[in-house]
């Protein structure tokens, strides 16, 4: 992707203040847009690659706060780095990766919507049209396609990472984070699921938010952007503490805005976590510290798939009665406040550092 | 992987004759071995990880003809490759992409059955149990876990490929070649998904013949052993052209086992692929040729789910009747041919070439 011109700042460095995010988002989808201008041409022969790759775009292109990719620029400045075509491949791969990551997410959760707008699969549900004689189950063949897709986006991930412009070695040392960071999301992705059959309070959330958020939104990113960089061990191995500790608080926040956060804000529904029966830690605390009366509640409510708003809200006002809501946000305060011990510790660039500090803040305060 | 020992051959040139297969077939099992025991250790903690590599493994080491490592040793051979650990490195990546495709592949054809035994959602339908209280679809938790055990398996083949002790140059070039490899696979499988909700005839058999066999199981194999050999572009694109027409010579006696082999031989029913609507170049050329009552009785039967094995012997009388079985005889002995005058006119290791050309006849003549 190398012939790609950055949208905000061609050679010189950018703006480091609060810009930078949507600076990088904006370069972000120009690499996009090249590349699935490239796909769609290779597949201009074929409808049905074509289709592909045309709901694929369509996905990716709704939005997202391009978080991944702002982090990966982060890990590069904090060690030196500077901004260039080739720092943005690489975030873009993150992306890329991501949306690969949650186009099957949906497919296990069985949603067709998403920010609003439909999914992948949600896009085929619509466009395949069956054979008046026969009895087919298109929702099956909608998710088969989503699931294609997204194998497409992991392979597609690593090879913009291996064409992007820098050394061979370095290249094959942040694939290797790369690998590491989707073991991670995969394996907490599955535990995650597997917590739904599992009975109320045995999940252990904490280790899901671990490997599902922190390992491969925070730490995966900013390690591969100061690898890039040239950083040393001891850099790299502050840069996992504070991406753990910050991940954590973001995947907690996350969760405390799936029960009581303002829908309109996340663009999220807050009664489908406990619905779907989700093993937050929300959930587990308020477990932990419930009366006898009201676990047998949580029991008979969370994994309810039918369960009515009504009945979310004695969730809500058990979780905030039996002192699980306040011990959760305690803890989000707390590993924000270790990830930013960690991150002034740092001999880093110092405009990156601001950044992050800036970044750690937002994320705890954030409403969506 | 670079501390494996090769079972059959530590350092010595390897018994260049119809005895390497097993050899390769051995030696691939063995990496399989120590990566699934390094993947085991690694999840010792926890029981989700360690069932999920688990299964992974018992499917994996379930059988298989090991055909693609077999290839990318052949390619490297016959560009001057000596036998090595790290060719087998290489070889049990496209083994480990190539069980995470069939993986997904069964997904969305709703088996749970390979080779007569349960594949990876197979074991999780029997492995998760429902709480009592839930009424929870067990069948979709099952594909979901498999879903996620072929996404390791896609960046599991990239690390193995990528970890592989070959240069960095080398190792960036053949990972080109291993996605474009992915990509294909998954249009042709997509295509082969789609025309099962299109009218019969409509499908384009040869291309996804061309995409889902030829190019990641022939093409792909054989060019990147070549890569690595460091052959020059002339080789390399008779690789391509030897490697595409093998593969639909393969693709298309698979085709033909699935409607006239031997089930006891093959493993497989030979009516499940017209009760599914396989649009194979068998049906294609049949209902080409075939009177307008026979085309009816192809419309009505192909696709059935629930179609008889006599409604089966129907089809089977039409594609012979119509000629559809001759033309595709045929075919297949033209492009095995096609392959073999490529391969006789490429200057690569003799002893390669002979057993290339020992495998093309093999795979024509092939029952299973």
């Amino acid at each position: 992707m190398g012939n790609t011109k950055l949208t905000a700042h061609k050679t010189q460095k950018p703006a480091l203040n609060g810009a930078l995010l949507g600076e990088v988002a904006c370069d972000v989808d120009g690499v996009l847009s090249s590349y699935f201008k490239d796909q769609l041409s290779r597949a201009d022969q074929h409808f049905s690659h074509h289709r592909l790759w045309e709901n694929y775009q369509t996905v990716i292109m709704a939005g997202g706060k391009r978080l991944r990719p702002y982090l990966v620029v982060l890990g590069y400045l904090a060690g030196g780095g500077t901004y260039n075509e080739a720092i943005i491949d690489v975030a873009t791969a993150w992306e890329l990766l991501h949306q690969a990551m949650l186009i099957h997410d949906d497919i296990i959760d069985r949603d067709y919507i998403r920010r609003g707008v439909s999914n992948v699969s949600g896009l085929y549900r619509r466009q395949y049209k069956v054979p008046s004689d026969h009895t087919i189950d298109v929702g099956h063949y909608a998710d088969s396609a989503a699931l294609l897709a997204g194998d497409l986006g992991i392979s597609g991930a690593y090879q913009l990472m291996i064409n992007s412009d820098f050394p061979a070695e370095k290249k094959l040392l942040i694939t290797q984070t790369f690998g590491r960071a989707i073991e991670r999301v995969v394996m907490g992705e599955l535990q995650d699921t597997e917590a739904a059959l599992e009975p109320i309070g045995t999940a252990n959330a904490r280790l899901i938010a671990e490997l599902k958020t922190a390992s491969y939104s925070f730490v995966g990113p900013l390690v591969s952007g100061a690898q890039l960089a040239g950083v040393n061990e001891v850099t790299i191995a502050q840069f996992e503490k504070f991406g753990d500790a910050l991940g954590i608080a973001f995947q907690l926040r996350d969760d405390w805005l799936g029960l009581f956060g303002d829908s309109l804000a996340t663009g999220k529904s807050i009664d489908s976590d406990v619905q779907e029966g989700k093993q937050t830690l929300l959930v587990e605390y308020a477990y932990e510290r419930a009366t006898s009366v009201q676990k047998k509640i949580l029991e008979h409510i969370v994994g309810k798939l039918d369960a009515t708003p009504e009945e979310v809200d004695e969730v809500r006002e058990i979780v905030t009665a039996s002192g699980g809501k306040a011990a959760v946000e305690a803890l989000i305060d707390q590993y924000t406040h270790a990830a930013q011990t960690t991150l002034h510790a740092m001999a880093i660039d110092s405009d990156a550092k601001t950044m992050l500090d800036a970044l750690s803040e937002r994320l705890l305060q954030r409403q969506n």
